[in-house]
């Protein structure tokens, strides 16, 4: 059989800080040499790459705290499931499976000690959707800051993306009623006959705050809040007493905020009113703060829900690496349909 | 000893929802006859009026949940302490004090069952401040929500007011660091030299961001939230992982938010990232909603607090019922200094 893998390393790094919304420039593809690992170190090839919203703020200049910013020049990050090539670490052998942090790349080298193992998966790329950070995110956000009881509503936006279609589907498996919002009408089917939604709403319509509170009757209890902007404005009214929201990103900011309605408008007043009249409980959450204590718990009780086919997996797959910075602005815009991640090699 | 009590009720209505800050005529001076108990009720003569930004809240139209707004032409509400003057209830004789809730005037009727006795306790007045609503807001708000630990940095604003002292002072007592935010030389001095603070910042002076940032070298870990306005907008880049953001009011706000530097921008993105980016914990909360489970704790600590002189507080008394109106304004602006109650009989 023919290596057909490159003999050089293709890399997409960052060639300029986004004004807005990332275009084709504000990233470079490059070539180099494909490194070698030092003893206590492996070689990795990239197979599947995770597209998340996070790495856009990884591409400001942000303060200390989240994560670090991205180096102009640097290669854009990203969780990988690799191939161990080249192994000078006593734990890994050559040829094995892994979850690593590789980066927008076809190689990188690792310390074996930032690394987790795959064989035996029968379907690895989940190690970067239903299986991993995404579903690790919802799981957290939901069940330890968003508590959902039984009967009680839960709203997620972005709702057939990685976190949210997991949101609602967990939130489903505690007895909650779900909310979904979404982007057109195929992801509206989907959740509702896929995933098992209660019943959607599509952000594009006009009149899609209405239709919110028409979807709830009895308030909102929990609202995960993945993307902020006139979701957030239309979910605030409808908050009921003691309502919840697990902060875990704000897409629509991501890129200036221009979907807000009224942006010329200052709406802090309105969420500060909203959280003290209504006794909210607002809580900003990082997933890289909670493997330690956390992950093991969330991986078995997804399995178990994975292999009944209680919880269903979309993914959106993109192939060729050279197309990651497309796939990534979309991402950005809504128009995945599932988990997104690039098929590598 | 002639009677000097009114032969009639004078009583203090919503004459106007205000358009920003209340202005006289937005209240109305009313003369009306003493009412007459019932079965089972209590006639009360106000002597302490407690005055508290809450009202100016409850003077707008608002929605369900947090209160119910005065109606125009009600009586404006408050805290009082009140003499049972005529007891149709078992419970209560003629005589007695006690804590209720008769609003801005000079007589009311009472059910018994919302009575709470004062008699036996030194200086009445206290049970509207020190060992009442304010400090018990602060006690639940810095204690259960903002849980700060010893060597962390607490900042309060309107830190010599009602609530705002007791949350300092508490707070040192649980061995944090407290900058607290005044308007005025005066306060300054008072909160460093008689409640003990570490650092103080008056809020008028233009470089009070900076000297914010200054006064709080290692970033803050609990602010409770009494003002929003620009104090919140301070307080944003300073806060640090994991901050705890109790939200007990947001008084600068309440006449129309016109402190902010940049009111027409929306800072709304700016609250969600930080929430975010620094794990922030935001919780609104209503004192109503506390006194069953925690009162009784409550005053058992604050009453040997004050007993052994560890926490001072300071009135600020207005004599007549009939300036109430103008108090309440001055309130509003900061013009009042400690408890501000009004003196009625």
């Amino acid at each position: 059989m023919p290596d057909l893998t490159p003999a050089h390393n293709r890399r997409i790094v960052l060639a300029a800080r986004p004004q807005g919304l990332p275009q084709p420039g504000d990233f470079r593809l490059e070539h180099a040499p494909i490194p070698e690992p030092q003893e206590g170190q492996v070689l990795l090839h990239t197979e599947y790459l995770s597209l998340d919203p996070y790495m856009r703020n990884l591409m400001d200049e942000i303060g200390p705290g989240y994560a670090p910013s991205v180096e102009l020049g640097g290669v854009m990050p990203g969780g990988t499931v690799s191939r161990v090539v080249k192994s000078r670490h006593p734990d890994w052998r050559e040829g094995g499976l892994v979850l690593a942090g590789a980066g927008w790349q076809d190689y990188a080298v690792a310390d074996g000690a930032s690394l987790m193992s795959l064989d035996g998966m029968d379907r690895p790329s989940l190690a970067l959707g239903g299986l991993g950070m995404p579903a690790f995110t919802a799981h957290v956000g939901l069940l330890d800051i968003g508590q959902p009881q039984p009967g009680e509503t839960v709203v997620v936006a972005a709702a057939t993306g990685a976190v949210g279609a997991m949101v609602g589907q967990i939130a489903k498996l505690k007895g909650a009623r779900v909310v979904g919002i979404v982007g057109g009408a195929d992801k509206r089917r989907y959740a509702l006959e896929e995933l098992g939604f209660d019943a959607t709403i599509d952000r594009h319509d006009p009149g899609f705050a209405r239709q919110l509170a028409e979807a709830c009757p009895d308030g909102i209890d929990v609202y995960f809040e993945n993307v902020g902007g006139a979701v957030l404005l239309a979910v605030l009214p409808l908050l009921n007493l003691n309502a919840r929201m697990p902060v875990c990103g704000f897409i629509a900011h991501y890129n200036g905020g221009a979907d807000l309605p009224v942006a010329e408008q200052d709406h802090l007043p309105q969420l500060l009113a909203t959280v003290l009249q209504k006794r909210v409980r607002m809580q900003g959450f990082i997933i890289l703060d909670h493997y330690g204590p956390r992950f093991d718990a969330f991986q078995r009780e997804m399995s178990a829900w994975l292999a009944a086919d209680r919880i269903k997996v979309r993914e959106d797959v993109v192939q060729g690496l050279e197309h990651a910075p497309d796939a990534f602005t979309g991402l950005l815009q809504g128009r995945n349909f599932g988990k997104l991640v690039v098929k590598v090699a």
